[in-house]
């Protein structure tokens, strides 16, 4: 049986750069065989995160680069079909960074550790999503950085997307009145009408900072007490304009475009008017908060308080397109490949 | 008797004009006679402080503006002359919101409330410095958002000033490898032959983010761990670069030139490429911790292990002219003006 790959074949010039398909090259491969404490996972999907342009890059950041020539790393969820490895039994269901594959082995020492899910509850692929890197994302950063309390304002960017949406659903279960910002009207439909947002700024539609600022006045007449951000620039300026007294900033590594813009900030002087504080953050260094996060996000899920969307592409050949597309806000949701 | 005062007459016509002797004028007016529950303090200084370019402006900041035709607000301290407070009995130290004038009312109702003090072991000028505002700030800073442990390299600007060199002494307390910045060659030798800085860096000599990003690299091989922020700007975005993982900034109201400068930020993708807290504050604030700090300073000062410098102006009618000078970074150390 052969194993169908993507491996990474060159990098962007430069952070700047668009990546592009040439990047990825599909090989197959043959499957190995299994030594003792190992076992064969068929991955069902791979999740797509914008962490991985960081990964393409042979630059400095806050991890490691991906080696060219080797299988792009990504997290799957899949089952397990051969196994050596006590704790994971042929057929149970597991998640890890499987990788951009149709098959993974599962090894113990893995950086980041396979662990078994319960899928009777809540689907498989939502351990990917708002049970997975993005929900744990937007627990932690609202619930150990924004700390939001009842009738506070929270602005949340990026809001229709995977850790956006969740972030803002778990504000307004908080008590929360909780604004979005979202690319296009379409996107904003879906913040308010599917996630909660009591608004939602269409930043297409405002393109300049004045502009941003007077949407963000209208639609937040009393200030923003806290705000999820996760692209930086134009519009986490116009929020620290608008900041309460004693605000709070989130600074999410999650979609790691954040200050990459050419945007000359304005409204720094208000974390010192303002009395603010801006916390940069990235999840890979919570990993000990990891099961208080998905228990309490499951749960949510499973009482369908938690709602998400998912984008899903279909087989590992369409990997790249998907992943170029996610990078341009092509996706709504969780963008995930299904892979058997 | 008379009582000379200072008050602000007009205001500067944007924050970022340069304020003038005009805004000031000197009045005499006769003496109240107490009511009951009040004291007759003569003061001996007056601090002079930053803050109060602030105050003089109408706009909206963290604080209400100074009114026009009153006494500028300050701190100083002083002697009950006369008394009708049981608290406060003549010939008892106070220090307190006296204003630039020569002789206060005191209330039980300030805003910031009198207090006794001990200048049994701390002369009466070190409670407007060391162990008074300025002393206070950089405690609260370095104690509660900067968070120094021994080994780290920790900066701070405005190195010779009256915060920034108590900063400084108290990281290197900590433990702590301690690099200034200062304007000027002078200035920089008085942060490290007498407030103990193992470097500091003249800004003056690297006018743009390059030369101070080489000068800081080469001054913090290791990078940057903490840092004590007084001025914000050019000097901001260089450290920024160099800061290590989960380091921490604390932006200090002090000096409240934060962010006003021109300067476009460059290095804010360090928020989270390394998962750094700024944190603005404001001293007045937090209150309540104003005795303990006081008591940790007080111990310190009569231990000869935090040292001070003072520039004495003479008069109350030299106070204009040496809140200017000091406004243009002509002092050292803590600016006072000598009453009586």
């Amino acid at each position: 049986m052969l194993n169908k790959q993507q491996i990474l074949v060159s990098r962007p010039d430069s952070p700047a750069s668009e990546p592009g398909l040439a990047h990825f090259k599909l090989v197959c491969t043959p499957l190995p065989v299994l030594a003792e404490g190992e076992a064969l996972v068929r991955n069902h999907y791979l999740s797509l995160d914008p962490y991985m342009r960081g990964r393409m890059l042979a630059s400095k950041s806050y991890t490691q680069p991906q080696p060219l020539n080797e299988v792009m790393i990504g997290a799957t969820v899949g089952e397990v079909i051969d196994s050596r490895h006590p704790d994971f039994p042929v057929g149970c269901r597991v998640m890890g960074d499987g990788g951009w594959q149709q098959f993974s082995v599962l090894r113990s020492d893995a950086a980041l550790p396979w662990r078994r899910i319960d899928t009777t509850q809540v689907p498989p692929s939502a351990y990917l999503g708002a049970v997975g890197l993005p929900g744990v994302t937007a627990w932690y950063g609202m619930h150990h950085i924004c700390l939001p309390e009842p009738k506070q304002t929270i602005a949340v960017s990026a809001a229709s997307g995977a850790v956006g949406s969740a972030a803002g659903q778990l504000a307004k279960a908080a008590g929360c009145r909780v604004i979005g910002f979202a690319g296009g009207a379409e996107k904003c439909r879906i913040a308010i009408e599917e996630f909660g947002f009591d608004a939602c700024i269409d930043y297409k539609a405002h393109p300049d900072l004045a502009l941003m600022e007077q949407a963000l006045r209208e639609t937040a007449p009393t200030g923003v007490d806290a705000y999820f951000d996760n692209v930086g620039g134009l519009l986490l300026d116009a929020v620290l304009g608008q900041m309460n007294a004693a605000g709070r900033v989130a600074v999410c590594g999650a979609l790691a475009r954040f200050g990459k813009t050419q945007h000359a900030m304005q409204n720094l002087a208000a974390i010192l008017t303002s009395r603010l504080r801006l916390q940069g953050f990235v999840i890979a260094e919570h990993l000990d908060l990891w099961p208080d996060a998905v228990r309490d996000l499951s749960r949510r899920v499973a009482a369908h308080e938690l709602k998400y969307r998912e984008t899903i592409a279909h087989g590992i050949e369409a990997a790249p397109g998907a992943f170029l597309g996610l990078l341009r806000g092509k996706n709504i949701g969780k963008q995930l490949v299904q892979l058997s």
